[in-house]
């Protein structure tokens, strides 16, 4: 019987895990919101729980496995199997996550970054197939990238390699980012900073909508409304300036990231994923429109800039095939 | 007896040609300012020439050659050894530059873009040695760039990989690049533009003498003054606000252009070359501190910031040690 791998994708609001086999077919999946508010090692018990039900439901020990495979968001030693830095749960600092699931699992764990864990899903089994070379990029509360360059995930030495999000492209802008810097790709045209970007607009504009009927929450400090990328996309649906602005805004953006990527890498294929590629009203075209107009004429052979084709489980999938 | 490789560097003021031994090792080397005027088929004319003679004198054979590496400013179809544009000599629009020197001189030859040569060189010989990734960056009229990934020469779908100099890092830019776009780096922070920066900036201030004294030339339409790194580094040392607000400025957006390679990369060498370099009064100083407070607490591991080590000739090394 073919041998099974187990890919899991550790995010920030969900926790998803896969058996897969090697052609990508997911044979099992399963999915939690528990593990956000528990520590590193209750997180490692409830992932390690995940993979021996999915192995249990499957017939099958969790020592058939190939291994595992997982993905997390941040800063990953990959070649050490230890998380550096994630933004989006607590904890997790310097962390050996690859041992700790090893040693609740008994079979061989590898870490990737979540972005790169996609980057290989669309590579072998989505809109990269067949490319050897694609830069893949996904824009929706932060933006993250996978190089596929000669067929292999570049990674660079310390495996952080593809930080495209990160790279400066406004030096003058006061809007800053997680990684503590201003004028980032991922300060500027990701939802990250879309509060502040809408009450900034709002104020220049008295016939927007978009700031009315707001959903109010409260942290421990302050009042909290959180603006997000389908908020905008409403308001801009019924015509709201603001909202226009922002997606005109940001295809822009994006487009100028998609240039600059074009110049360094001169790829055949850019692949285009996250939540903000399902902003219609033309949104990826006048990306692309963008892109056209700084790239035309150096564009001496086709590019195919191209939405990612795998929708939700393309960390697992990623995850479980980089084994 | 070792076979010698050929080495050709065709630049904007000068053509350079070397016999080269596979350690790098320099054997014989000619040079000549006669080509700027020629035609296309001249000009192939005149370095084969120049190949012959370097083989004449050297005691060989021309077939005697390993082959005939070729590196040259602009977009390189390095595969087919077609000269796609190049913007320091006129002509070569699409010319099969591999074929018309090989069918003068009977050997291999091979084209590459100058920059992938001097990179190529300082990976074997300079700054990069030791280590299987690499980015190398050049300042002086332009910005080229060579990529290492893998111990090999990355050049994309084209050959034109590597275009950093071409990255926008200022949308809103009007300062123009022979790219025909506004706001990239070789726009902001190579000669191409001093003349004009230093105009702009000369309004602002009544205690500059960067005007003055200017060489003053003639072409068909219009009086030329021509500021160049030279000019401008002089005066920065006679304390002129200008010339020290255009070094400030230029180190700040290479030490940008460097923190983005490094979120790209992620490489552990960083090689920067060309005439700015030679920019003293803490130049390359400054530029590695923008570098750090950008980068510094995302630096999991050492990166090395430092100069090429090859002087004059590693174009010519790069382009016969490609072979």
């Amino acid at each position: 019987m073919e041998q099974l791998l187990c890919g899991v994708d550790i995010g920030g609001t969900k926790l998803a895990a896969g058996l897969v086999k090697r052609d990508g077919t997911l044979v099992r999946t399963a999915m939690t919101n528990e593990h956000t508010c528990l520590d590193e090692a209750c997180l490692m018990d409830l992932t390690a729980d995940m993979v021996k039900g999915l192995c249990r439901d499957q017939g099958i020990a969790v020592t058939d496995l190939e291994g595992v495979g997982v993905g997390m968001a941040g800063h990953m030693r990959s070649r050490d199997g230890v998380v550096i830095t994630t933004s989006n749960l607590d904890g997790f600092k310097n962390y050996p996550l690859a041992k700790e699931l090893n040693d609740r699992l008994g079979v061989r764990v590898i870490l990737e970054n979540d972005a790169n864990c996609q980057a290989w899903a669309e590579h072998l089994f989505g809109a990269g197939r067949g490319f050897e070379d694609m830069v893949f990029v996904t824009v929706s509360t932060g933006i993250g990238a996978g190089l596929i360059l000669n067929n292999r995930l570049y990674r660079g030495q310390t495996g952080t390699a593809g930080e495209i999000g990160h790279t400066i492209v406004d030096p003058t802008s006061d809007i800053g980012c997680t990684c503590g810097n201003n004028g980032c790709f991922m300060a500027l045209a990701s939802t990250l900073n879309l509060d502040q970007i809408v009450r900034r607009k709002s104020a220049r504009f008295t016939n927007t909508r978009i700031l009315d009927n707001l959903k109010v929450g409260h942290d421990n400090t302050k009042i909290m409304m959180k603006v997000d990328g389908k908020h905008v996309y409403g308001h801009a649906k019924s015509g709201d300036p603001v909202a226009l602005e922002i997606m005109h805004e940001y295809a822009d953006y994006l487009g100028i990231m998609v240039y600059n990527i074009f110049q360094i890498f001169n790829p055949p294929v850019i692949v285009l994923g996250g939540g903000l590629m399902n902003w219609g009203m033309g949104f990826f075209e006048r990306l692309c429109a963008k892109f056209d107009s700084l790239a035309g004429h150096m564009l001496f052979d086709p590019i195919k800039i191209v939405k990612a084709e795998i929708k939700d489980c393309s960390g697992v999938m990623g995850a479980a095939t980089l084994l």
